[in-house]
């Protein structure tokens, strides 16, 4: 790619920018050392209509795919987040659902569509960022579609694998289960109710604070090592990561699960990025954490047995969990508990997709919706 | 759905709409007799964040994404085509990809995001046509990504398996190899050089004929039981599907291969509505049959010695192919030989994506391009 050559058509941008990002894929093993051995055989290096995986043994085999959709390029298209920032986001939005299912990725497909005005530098940035995020989550950018459209459209496509019949799912939490999380929520919310008011508002938040919320968008992370220890162990009874929020991400388990929730306030980790925001939006902080908000991280339940074990092993490996309720028969419905244990309903928007709510709970606002 | 319930949000269309299509898959056996058995274990149905299938053993797993763009809406924006057909066609589209690498498919991948003027019934015509394109390539939709967006928007994912390290690449094609092709292309070309300028040319052709060129959109058909005789015996020494047209699709078997082609002219086979539309253009039949049009037939190289075995059991199995040429050493270049043996380069314009340059071969065109 030079200064010059600002536009190319697919072909070209196949042979000049996309294939650097790709090269010497085919006969990699894609699998990690626990499971049995998966080599991609055909990669995206190949240029063929298809990646070719060679499996050899029983596994269990995770697809998912996710479209990165409108309110996602809210802060792309203020140009405080980078086409780089983009290409990483999509893959760890992709990424994170095989993560939630416990298992480990072995590919991801993306689907990068742009207009005219996207020009090779930008092109290129989104590559870039969709090539590190790969590489940050283990694994490969394997093939998809490039080519033409009205406006930016990123979707994906991600594969994982685990031990056969291991996969965790939302389903299968019981009463007396224990209820975590693997860290604050709302940050990418609070992001969003931010930036787009910021200076009409006149809001001036430390740099480290904005920087934190910046972050949370730019280099988000796919929680594939906590799935693979609750998988592997065992420990997990349901899983799903926070891609709609938090408080979406409880009452999704509780209704595939068929339980109720107690969610204790005081346990939820909270970001101070996240606090800072909810006074400049004077609502309650604990509201914006479990507010909308695409955060990866994952909620899970646990035996209530298993919880020294569990903390253990995450510890053991670096990693963090919070104990954040417990799961009740489903009658009892979800309930926020206060310290001295006084009920009411749990806080918070959930996402509900066609409109973002979160502006509900933002003073004066204009919609930061898709659309 | 009722009737006046025209317009549902996400959750609502979830609920209402693709549940009543995506029951019961989990359990299914998805994968045919023939290979190690894949059960769907999680599917669509548990409305997880991914699908989950159960592998047994040895397999190559094939998987690809393909985007339909902006110009196969042309005839879906002037009415020709129903949200039925254009959800039939998303699916042919990606389980191609799969049957052109020789591979049975085990599940398709749909994200469909639509603008707000997208109601209820348009939105279940889409699923519908989805849903009985996968029953009728033999497999099911276990999954995708649904909700808003400023224009419709569908992209797929398809995985597909066949025994390992049998799958058919690009690259195989060796000089004296035999060119192949499964039926009559440039039929969808064909429909979108004709119904956009219809009218206002005052072209008038026989109803069958305007039925066979409105059926190439409507009822594609992926090319599985042919891509699975060429893997499963062994014949095919390299397979594409003619997406992009058959002139592109063999310079990119060519190219894959590095090989050249003698293309034999008058074996080509033709579309009787090909030739009916290439009259009104005053272009060549042949041109316009290898020029962009995304036909799914499979082109296919294999040994010379194989073509009578290789016929035979096409014919067994009710299904036919073409032989149009031969592989040369790559330094004679792609050649078309008319019935005299004399040589000219293979006419046809190739798909080039982000312009349809079979505009060119249409008098007056402005251009049926995407955007």
């Amino acid at each position: 790619m030079t200064a010059t050559s600002a536009f190319s058509d697919e072909p070209g941008r196949v042979a000049q920018l996309v294939t650097a990002f790709l090269s010497a894929q085919s006969g990699s093993v894609v699998s990690p050392a626990e499971l049995p051995e998966v080599v991609l055989s055909v990669g995206a290096d190949a240029r063929d209509d298809c990646a070719i995986y060679d499996v050899s043994g029983p596994v269990s085999l995770v697809v998912g795919s996710d479209y990165v959709r409108g309110a996602k390029f809210i802060l792309y298209e203020l140009g405080v987040l980078s086409g780089f920032d983009i290409g990483y986001y999509l893959v760890v939005a992709n990424v994170s659902d095989i993560a939630a299912m416990g298992a480990a990725p072995i590919g991801v497909l993306t689907v990068i569509r742009y207009p005219n005005d996207v020009d090779d530098r930008e092109f290129h940035e989104i590559m870039a960022g969709i090539h590190q995020a790969c590489t940050d989550s283990g694994t490969l950018n394997v093939g998809g579609d490039i080519g033409n459209a009205e406006r930016v459209v990123l979707s994906g496509t991600a594969l994982g694998i685990c031990e056969r019949g291991k996969s965790l799912q939302r389903s299968g939490a019981g009463p007396g289960d224990v209820l975590c999380v693997t860290g604050p929520c709302g940050l990418l919310g609070a992001a969003v109710a931010y930036f787009p008011k910021r200076d009409a508002n006149g809001w001036t938040l430390p740099t480290d604070v904005e920087q934190a919320l910046l972050d949370s968008w730019r280099r988000p992370r796919a929680r594939v090592a906590e799935g693979r220890i609750l998988s592997l162990y065992g420990y997990g009874t349901a899983c799903q990561d926070t891609s709609d929020g938090l408080k979406a991400t409880i009452e999704q388990i509780a209704a595939a699960s068929d339980v109720g929730f107690d969610v204790f306030e005081d346990s939820i980790p909270m970001s101070a990025a996240v606090e800072r925001v909810a006074q400049l939006l004077d609502v309650d902080a604990t509201t914006l954490a479990l507010s909308a908000s695409s955060d990866f991280q994952l909620v899970f339940t646990i035996d209530a047995a298993s919880v020294d074990s569990c903390t253990e092993a995450f510890l053991a490996a670096g990693l963090t969990m919070y104990v954040i309720g417990k799961a009740t028969p489903s009658a009892h419905g979800i309930r926020m508990l206060d310290r001295d244990s006084n009920p009411r309903p749990l806080p918070g928007v959930a996402w509900k997709h066609q409109s973002t709510d979160i502006s509900t709970l933002v003073p004066d606002g204009d919609s930061p919706s898709p659309a």
